[in-house]
């Protein structure tokens, strides 16, 4: 006998890079022929030691940072994010339009709830973020995949093609995951005209902000003083200060989107935890020279991606920046049992293109994302020795 | 113009804690005379000194406890929980039937969504614990209420005539919120009998089990080989280590349960928080006795508790355990206004009985919820005299 199954959950694919992982079973590396894991967009290292201290002492001290918080998060993280991001955007964001997650996977999905519900339709752009589309399954709201062309950038009228009565929202990441493209700030402006023409909310994830390459800010939403009535903002604090085990990220919204948040963080989490949110804090007051210095270094690696593809000519780079290269392979095979050969017979964990979209593009078996930012310089040539010596 | 607004969401109702939080506003309070705030059930001190030390080890090392994990949670942690209760409940649970999850509201709804969707339907018992309906409703699943008696304690046989072809779980809290009645062992059992009957889910919230006045443990269903095809077992570390702001909880289910609660998890949380974890772990192995200690501080206070409403005969305790008191007050008003009354003239917040049930229910207006456990005998005695001296 079995238990009751939510048709939704069943229908939703399990988790892609717990799937990798399993791939490594089994599979032997030796100290001189390492595992290459570019398969996660996660940093390896640890914060900087004075955010390590700062996360220390407040766990010996007595008091709030071991107790219940305000649902949206703790007050002077939310002001310190107002007064810098309003800087940062040269726009005007207020403290009520600012709340606080467990990581930016819960602000999507806290956002999501309070838009969509079983049957109604959100746009995303492919290749998509996975875990986006995994919540829209779950929830029996129907991803609606708009397909991007070489330059993986998404085009607002084929957008607008797709608007049915159901739709309620288009979901844009810049700088992309998985496609590493860097969204021009004329692109992301015409999909936010195109969603308040169409009473759709406009949802932004900028978890990879801090490593673009352009510099000044990367779109000029914040400025429109009524930005709050079509854009939804979402941040992740994981990547910039190395935080991704104590899960901090942002949502930025009206007033009236977060008191709707409020419910769906109040019964999925009480409140953020606090260690976490005292860490992003100090790192948003300690850390931006410290940041500025891993951005050049990703900026580093970048251009290693870019040369170590353009001396393997047979296989095409369509997008490169923030944490990921997307390509495309030469070969005949798909990507999903190369990607498993690739880890015998290389040494090498990527994830397949076909994670990224559904089954019905068929380009996805062409392609593989490559989470490059763990990875030093000599890492790199390493990654491109092996791809140049597999045979596919 | 405003953004498209999710219609369950819209119809779910905001967070009781925090409407709760507002009455306090414009309110002043002495020094003679404090708030006397039995509002929430969380521990207002923090951990102890071992606990702290350990959280702040880690915090302050370099590696994993900075890093995402496993999806499902910290293998030595699933491992400790997987020694320790087989033991306490006499039974045999395997590590891959424990996942560690933010909290024990997010187990709640990470198994929910593994078991219904929009359209379903599960059975609470009345009063109920009001973020458990919060996610049903703004799920679209309808949360069906199974009536308590003066007892407060559910009749399987009326649940049984509440079962339809879309209902897929009863949730049982014990030791209750906002109850606070510990259930009797053959009671659980009974729903335990129906659900496997009927094909439904079992789920045991038993976040105040370290707390429950019996000795030994509080039922027998783990000792029964298939536990697995009816119980899922929700737990949560908040109460016992005093770990609210660090949000670690658990679930024990099927690991064919547990791979649906996976895809969940993944999406909403990538991973639980290591630092919480790691606290957790500590605290389990090291915090048996102290916990101990606190059941029998609780415990003290419960007395107080139900020696005080015995010297308050106008008044009547209908349920009293763990952390709560669930009492009958004696005005002719209604409980939402005396709760905002008792703020301002007595100086004590209790949340109003209207709070935990569907309004068709009229008995939640002359009921309240006394989250007792961060008063001391102390503060009980002067929340006693507040009480007497309440005209209503």
């Amino acid at each position: 006998m079995s238990l009751p199954l939510n048709p939704a959950m069943a229908a939703t694919f399990a988790p892609p890079v717990m799937e990798a992982r399993r791939w490594l079973q089994g599979v032997t590396f030796t100290h001189d022929r390492p595992l290459i894991n570019v398969s996660q967009a996660a940093p390896v290292e640890s914060p900087p030691l004075g955010l390590r201290q700062a996360l220390a002492e407040a766990a010996l001290s007595e008091g709030a940072a071991h107790l219940y918080g305000p649902v949206l998060g703790l007050p002077e993280l939310r002001a310190e994010i107002t007064a810098q991001w309003s800087v940062a955007y040269g726009g005007a964001i207020s403290a009520d339009q600012v709340a606080i997650t467990q990581g930016c996977n819960q602000a999507f999905t806290a956002v999501m709830s309070t838009l969509a519900g079983a049957g109604d339709e959100v746009i995303l752009p492919t290749p998509w973020y996975f875990n986006h589309k995994m919540w829209l399954d779950m929830q029996g709201v129907h991803a609606v995949p708009l397909a991007t062309g070489a330059d993986l950038l998404p085009d607002p009228e084929k957008a607008a093609a797709l608007i049915t009565p159901r739709t309620r929202a288009i979901a844009l990441v810049s700088p992309n995951n998985p496609g590493g493209v860097e969204y021009p700030p004329a692109l992301i402006a015409a999909f936010r005209d195109l969603c308040r023409a169409r009473g759709l909310a406009l949802i932004l994830d900028e978890t990879y902000r801090d490593f673009d390459s352009r510099d000044g800010r990367p779109h000029d939403l914040f400025t429109d003083p009524d930005w709050d009535d079509v854009l939804i903002h979402l941040y992740s604090f994981s990547k910039a200060y190395r935080l991704t085990g104590h899960r901090v990220g942002a949502v930025v919204a009206s007033a009236r989107q977060l008191a709707e948040v409020e419910k769906f963080l109040d019964t999925v989490a009480i409140c953020p935890g606090q260690l976490g949110q005292i860490g992003a804090l100090w790192g948003m007051r300690n850390l931006s020279q410290w940041v500025a210095g891993e951005r050049a270094e990703i900026l580093r690696r970048r251009a290693a991606m870019v040369a170590g593809f353009s001396a393997l000519p047979d296989w095409r780079l369509m997008g490169c920046g923030a944490y990921f290269a997307y390509v495309e392979h030469p070969f005949a095979s798909a990507s999903p049992e190369l990607a498993q050969r690739m880890v015998r017979e290389a040494g090498v964990l990527m994830l397949p293109g076909t994670m990224f979209q559904p089954d019905s593009h068929a380009e996805g078996a062409r392609q593989f994302r490559i989470a490059f930012a763990n990875v030093d310089e000599t890492g790199i040539t390493a990654l491109f020795d092996r791809l140049a010596g597999f045979a596919g």
